[in-house]
């Protein structure tokens, strides 16, 4: 808990600790415990336990002077056998955002990160179509085209690797980026690599989701914002939201309500990530 | 359009004639011609046409005194060739509600009809359970208890009809009724029986719907209230809504919380039945 | 946290520890540290802190044998001056309705614990009309008939809680109870009285909030389930739902979608009373 | 109704008929009549009767090729007197945008109008501070600083006038305009300038509305456009829509998270006036 307001202090730093490990008795007196001793003041401390697998995840936000050294080994020596611990800086995080021709979920970004909307830092756009390079231009984006265009798809992915690498990111963003990665590309990027597919999962999964809904008859049309994993569509879910629809919509008009429901899942859900709010488990995410 | 009250005057007849029919030039100046000659004032007037089909539906309501052969025989002759009309009173309805062992959609069907927050006649309950004798005769409802011990799906479903035709029910309400219809006995009842289906359709579709969502981490969990056709789960969509969820739900609390929408979904879709508001066009349905 | 499955050894006791205090360095340590201490698991703790006026609040759900009196004495040595402490057991709370002539708000409440939709022992309804003694009736649930017809406002509020006390509720719920209760009656029952309110306050404080909301042409009605204070319409917020509306909707039928929203608002925020999951903070709520 | 695909025919005009005249028997016939003796199609229709004014609303799409003059004369003879007929086109509209330093709504409209999410030409961009200069020119739109400092409201006003009056825009758009226009001004363009309030109104008229709302303690937030008239947050409504909060918001932080529907509710209120969906009537409106 914090008696200083946020960064009040200019010589306070702020990090976040998330614990995630099999559970025990006493973990939270002992984290917490661990954290006082270091005299580090929690701001926000938020815990879920699965009772059914028996796991512990915490996130903490401290406050404080750290030693992260010496923090991390006071804490491991009271945690069980095989926890995972992370602590993580404040900084601002950097992403790279790949798209093929739509605008609008690309747009949101750069608008946002522009206004500071999203505490975020684009390093650069690659598209597989050149469409886009002008709307990143705007923002004074580097933008990339790697056309697949006579690359089978392992060559165009280390082509896009090649280009992607140097930046150094934190997550890839897949903003309508209409390709599938295949299982060795997203190897490179374990749960760091975020998609927006354009329906409610798990309904409606691969191609002409707005088309599928249209047939079905659907009142109901969302977006769904998930880590990637080997298996199209069916990486852990981070955001959904849906709107409502009638007889009025043409699979088209589906699709045109739908990009306002795409775009702002997106971004929602890349806040959360940035603000490591986050946890991969299993298949799930905790969202704290 | 009306310049007298609705019921302002008790002499006044409302009825709502729903055409259905090929597309074709003039035919809202020409349906609403016969309405004005006849002196039926237009209270409400919806339309809606599928270019891509060329088909054209209208649902007017209308208000006046009738002379409903004579109306429709004017009609006819304006129409297209192989048109569907049908005129209908505004008299209220009545439903048998059929249902197993779960008690939150009979309980809300039969307290929204006791204090008038649906306009309907519930003629009866029918369970393959006998658990919600006990609930029905709180309100004086007729309760039958048909149990599918020791029978086949055939010779269940023919003690049902026996029970259920009767009362001559305008539609069957599936309350949680946790057993499939054979095609025979849907085809009793063609777009008359109304279900209630607890995911988000096409979502997690068959048996278990909520430990599908928890097992695949969903963000948000819904119902779906659809006409049944002889497909399970695949019958025209009357409504569906949505609510959020967290990694807190566990598969039951999910059931738990999804059962206020499975409720509120169902006995919003009957009223709209009720209303004559929905037409069922294909796999899909106009709710006008 | 919790090794062993909530209930699955019958011996074991669950509590609840609500803890507001001035926020200090290592409260979340200390507390969970006398838990540890005490041998308490911890099932679920939500924590938060008011950085603008430094205070802090914890929610602890705790598994495990208990020592009342011993474990609140080590818990206040490790507190701040004037810190309000409270241990809650989970046995299931009493509640007394008060209703006038609507049923939706009523029956939902009946209905809703007559099949464990809602954890509540419903003592008693009490009625400045008679109309609802036989919604009550159908639950076996006693009816007190209390008319205000004659009588100055004292001398009605006299009358009811005559009528209340005796019941030994632990909370008052007012189910579309019409009339303003005076402060010496609210003083009676300090943050334990919840109103539903039949708009999304604080828009349409008062009388006819729907004719209000119709009149200003307002495209979304809510309502709002709160804590009654000394001022009309202005306790501290528990809940808050609402809907979509347009220009199709007269008053009256704002009204009536608007019963779907305040039955389910009340019953939801009911709930969380229940759960002791809400903390009052000045004139506003914490909601764990 | 259309028998041809919009826009099928290029040589095919689509305008769209509004028609508000008191209510009178036969109307949907005789307009619909006249349209058809024109050999306009009908692609849409919608209609309102408001049954306690005796007032008449309806939108019809039409097709075909016109004859104006013709067709409003044969329209008015069959209207009762002192019928609005408005026979608009099709021909994206204009708006000039009006504000001050926030940029999220300015950019989300700049950002839609190029991607084409939204039907719109953005002539023009004038804000009283010269903040977001640099955004309108990102996408080549003419920037006006029309600075108030050292002047009183009327010459602002006038200056305003001068700049915005040549662009001769069908539409103002205040997008986070954070100054009060006064009755002179609001009458150069009646019901021609749209508002985004951020707030859900009528609640928090005026200033500092998410301090409002974190000060009352609600638990959601919201945004509406309406039209400006004389009063202060009083225009009619548009179009409205909410967000949940919690205990866990700071006023600031609501704020952060209104912006996003504050946009979202701003461009699609414009969007339905762009369409002419929306039809003023007294302080409320009728969307279509």
């Amino acid at each position: 808990m914090s008696v200083t307001q946020p960064n009040a202090n200019s010589s306070v730093e702020r990090k976040i600790l998330i614990t995630d490990c099999a559970d025990a008795h006493g973990l939270i007196a002992k984290i917490t415990g661990v954290c006082f001793a270091h005299e580090l003041n929690i701001v926000k401390n938020s815990e879920f336990v699965d009772n059914a697998q028996g796991r512990f995840f915490m996130r903490t936000e401290l406050e404080g002077s750290f030693d992260d050294a010496s923090l991390l080994n006071d804490l491991s020596s009271v945690l069980p056998e095989q926890n995972h611990m992370q602590l993580v800086g404040a900084e601002r995080k950097r992403v790279v955002v790949l798209v093929t021709k739509e605008a609008h979920c690309l747009g949101d970004l750069l608008m946002k990160s522009y206004y500071g909307g999203l505490d975020v830092d684009i390093a650069a756009v690659v598209g597989n179509y050149p469409n886009l390079a002008e709307l990143a231009a705007k923002f004074a984006i580097p933008f990339h085209f790697v056309s697949h265009e006579g690359l089978d798809r392992l060559s165009h992915e280390q082509a896009l690797l090649e280009v992607i690498k140097p930046y150094e990111a934190d997550y890839l963003v897949l903003a309508k980026y209409m390709r599938v990665l295949t299982p060795d590309f997203v190897a490179q990027y374990p749960n760091r690599i975020i998609n927006i597919h354009h329906s409610f999962l798990p309904a409606f999964i691969g191609a002409g989701p707005y088309r599928q809904a249209w047939e079905r008859g659907v009142k109901i049309i969302g977006a769904t914002a998930h880590f990637v994993n080997n298996c199209l569509d069916e990486g852990p879910i981070i955001k959904q939201d849906v709107i409502p629809v009638d007889h009025n919509y043409s699979a088209q008009e589906m699709a045109r309500a739908g990009r306002d429901v795409e775009k702002s899942v997106l971004s929602k859900a890349l806040q959360l990530v940035l603000n490591d709010q986050v946890i991969v488990y299993g298949n799930r995410t905790i969202v704290f």
